[in-house]
């Protein structure tokens, strides 16, 4: 029998994602759960094959017995909805970053926002199967990971966790990002005209995503210096992440320290030394792919990691996590 | 001495072009008349290197002796400001499309709402000035064609004069356009990520522009088959023209009549038979590009109009229309 | 058990999607057959899983048994691997423009060299299932219908059928396609710098994929003009189709037509009357989407159909032929 | 009386730059040297209004008395056309990278090839003047400097001068440029599907223009990580810089010092702290724009330094040579 899992926040672009990749997912039955704060026209896609719509009530979850509602909303919408999903007896994945930092003052340094829900940071799982997935499948909240973190820590961490960085001469994390990241509300930013034969930074030094990385790395924040960029493109992250490797030789040992910690990782794929991944080789795929650089002779190394922002960076991680929370084989729909 | 000339609505995509084609005209000095209706942020090369800000009160363009007010605002506004600007004593270039019917009851078909100022259409010159070169510098008011009309008027009207063409069988004009064509005021439809990768027709038969190219043209409107489409470009407006030639039987002889027509102008460029512009040959010009081709064999003949829609299909023309209301050569500042 | 099919010109942007998408194909395995006149390296996509690569020799293709081989080669290609494919037992299914005419001359004519293989050309099946699809499961050779002919076919034959349309007063195609549909070879006209904010026109009137519609359709050439033009985006075509309409009184008369001509097809969509689709609905998909405007005072019609020239109109169109060929159901694989 | 000037290389995009700039420079007059080893068709710019071509001969050059030759050509041409132009009286600003290294076993080092005019290095002026302005005037022989080192030595330079950068820590340069900076051969690698959507990382650590980075700036190889990144975009580089400052509290010190030392520049615009440029900013200027963020607390910093690498990067800086080889000054025709 199939489950019967919710969708809040259909029309955003992570919201028409989970549809989308749902939509092949043999073990589920997905609704849309319409939610008054939403508003704007739904994706066209939802025209040709509409799945069953219902009011984000939660009675309706609790009578259609709802095992899993996806939250594709911004912080502020998830931290009002993921009690009562909860008590319907749901189990919820958050795709926002209101449940991913471990305490509220770490929440509201970064949000500028009082947390509203402090007592769930400390019950949600951090959705990065590649490192916490025994935290997962007994989670009743699951904080799906933010996209630049995700590339981020899975390039960096094994590293770290190898001590083959120096940390005193800091790391460097220099993220490119597609504009379906920024959501589909329309604001000047993300207009047509500003945006293509362009390319700009913003929040340097200081995005919403950096204490993340920090949370799962160990790092300190004066060890790691990162900027946002806006790619005039529709979907992939591009990472490219410099440092200085003491205790390695060449690139091929940074690779042989990637391969042990991610055998049998089904969403890792690792280039041969010399060789990065450019976006085409993850658009629409639930992959994150890492190449490595190194110039033995002075320790410089560069890391490249890419992603589809809307895959492995939100909708499809989102499902991986919800498989773990199922039972299902981790890969379910995700090929 | 220079002339000193206003715009309003220099925070549109066509008041930026203003703002950057008159910075190199040798003739005026321009000055920005800030509006309160406008919003949003100006556009970043206006920080670089900005203009005179005045307040957009008539007292003030009398004052400052402005002898032309451009304004680049949407219809209703462009009501509301022509009468306070003409009266304070300057001569308008209104690029909205209020003043380009000749009648009331055009505007009201095509537009959807009553106009507020019927007596201002019949003293308004349709600053086209390859056709109406003569009414342009006695006029107070100036309407500044629409973008898609220009192209295809210019395309269309010579030929029409000479007899080519078969009415009975009707024209088409397929006609596709950047999006800066739809202005800098953010919606779903101009977002980056509905636009890349993207190609849509909209306004099918019903288009704005029509009634303009009915109107300088002589065409029913039963004869003139219009499409306007959102090409994923910022500029540049390209027309595809069918229709059924007769008593020509080349090319070459289409071509005679462009070129006879259009000796001497400045503005508009023909090419060989057989070769059509494209896009990159007018981008940031204020040219207007034909190119012919014709089965002789059967009558079925196929133009290619190509214009720059900020410059030669607003800014541009505009500025054309100013040189001309100044008694300036009509290229000043345009090539 | 699967049945085994090879694909032969699998660098190019066709093979690459043949490969992705009977990648998903439950009833086929797929090979690679090396051909030595293609040069160039292979998509990334088929260094991250491989198929099998095979010389492109009718021996190997006897020897493994293909039941399939797809051409997806320039037609003076085809015209040479054809036979011995299918002397191999072999049946084929060729993605170029060598078998899709019905004779030599027609052949010479647009393709401007002699046919070499004119007795194919009686024996090969036109694969557009939608018209033809009792005649391709026993045929040996399928000629893959071209990119645009699909989308105007699917658009056209039905309303001339029903015999609503004024062939007197012709029909105009006006038809834009992204730049895949030139193929993976480098050129200066397919380079980044002079496709991006650009928008051209080629091959006015005279369109090798010309033929092909009046061969579906039964006009006369000079009763349609086609335009191909080249947008500035990855994949899709759209066609803009211009005609006059008699005996209908409304857009849903006109879509009643197709409701009925296309009743069961299962990769036609029809859009209601006033809407129409755009190349994101189409994208990846195997549709051909069409839609409906049409000015009842005047009988002025716009169709648009859309769809995604290497899925429709090359590689998914193939694969549904194939489906016909090996008597799997024609959807799978391609939903 | 206007000076003489030619241009080899006038199909390139640098070489159509040269000639789009020239037009409107009041003291030169133009002409295109044609060199049998430039193939594929001119830019259609150059149909429109075509300078005088003559053939790229030396005793032509001679009796023209051309006063400058721009080589817009490969190094291993201009190694073999500079000694002939200058012997033929005119003065050379060399776009390529022939003879921007002080030694040829630097050049060997770099471009992995022979340098066949070793005498020329060492005559060679380094064509960045906001560094070497008072080296120009009396050079026969003026490097353009690459693009990548015009954004970077302007961005570095004054602040390693000034000492508050932390070298021992290292400097990173994640720069990005548009696809017109890989030239106008197609190639596989700037075809538009291989771009569009996509971004990639290219030359890791051993980018040949590397080493004119540590030639102007002074740093070591070792302390300096510059890797090249290619944007689905037509023109622009924008280069995100990180290093640890010392001996700096704030944003505004860093640009205190950039400001003293462009003092009266009239092409490097700075940013207010916090704020940096984009590519939209630089498009179709020859300026270098510069933004600073600082993290007091742990004194990271982050520098963006935007230019048009088709101007500042390539034509515009080779006009700015050829004012001060003339005489004229060095802002004519680059506002």
């Amino acid at each position: 029998m199939k489950a019967k899992v919710g969708i809040v926040g259909y029309r955003g672009y992570s919201g028409v994602e989970l549809v989308r990749i749902l939509a092949r997912h043999p073990g589920v039955e997905t609704c849309l759960l319409e939610h008054r704060e939403e508003t704007g026209p739904a994706s066209p896609i939802l025209h040709a094959e509409p799945p069953e719509c219902l009011p984000c009530d939660p009675q309706v979850v609790h009578a259609e017995g709802l095992a899993v509602v996806f939250l594709a909303t911004p912080p502020e919408v998830s931290m009002k909805l993921a009690p009562p999903m909860l008590d319907a007896g749901a189990r919820v994945v958050d795709l926002s970053g209101a449940f991913r930092l471990r305490t509220p003052a770490n929440y509201l340094a970064w949000y500028k926002e009082t947390h509203t829900q402090p007592e769930l940071l400390t019950q949600a799982a951090y959705g990065l199967p590649e490192f916490y997935r025994d935290q997962i499948p007994g989670a009743r909240l699951v904080a799906n990971p933010g996209c630049y973190p995700t590339a981020a820590n899975l390039a960096i961490r094994p590293l770290l966790e190898a001590g083959v960085i120096d940390r005193g001469a800091g790391i460097v994390c220099d993220a490119k990002s597609g504009v379906s990241g920024a959501g589909r509300k329309p604001t000047l930013k993300t207009s047509f005209c500003e945006v293509t034969e362009n390319f700009s930074a913003y929040s340097i030094l200081r995005h919403r995503h950096v204490p993340e990385v920090l949370q799962v790395s160990g790092l300190e924040e004066g060890e790691f210096s990162f900027t946002a960029q806006l790619l005039p493109l529709d979907r992939g992250i591009l990472e490219t992440i410099y440092f200085r490797a003491r205790g390695v030789g060449s690139a091929e040992d940074l690779l042989a320290i990637y391969e042990k910690r991610y055998a049998g990782e089904p969403f890792v794929r690792l280039y041969e030394a010399g060789h990065v991944p450019d976006l085409h080789a993850v658009a629409h795929t639930n992959f994150c792919d890492i190449g490595v650089t190194l110039d033995a002779r002075t320790g410089r190394a560069v890391v490249v990691s890419a992603i589809d922002n809307l895959v492995k960076g939100a909708a499809g991680q989102a499902i991986q996590n919800m498989n773990l929370l199922l039972g299902y084989p981790e890969t379910e729909g995700l090929r």
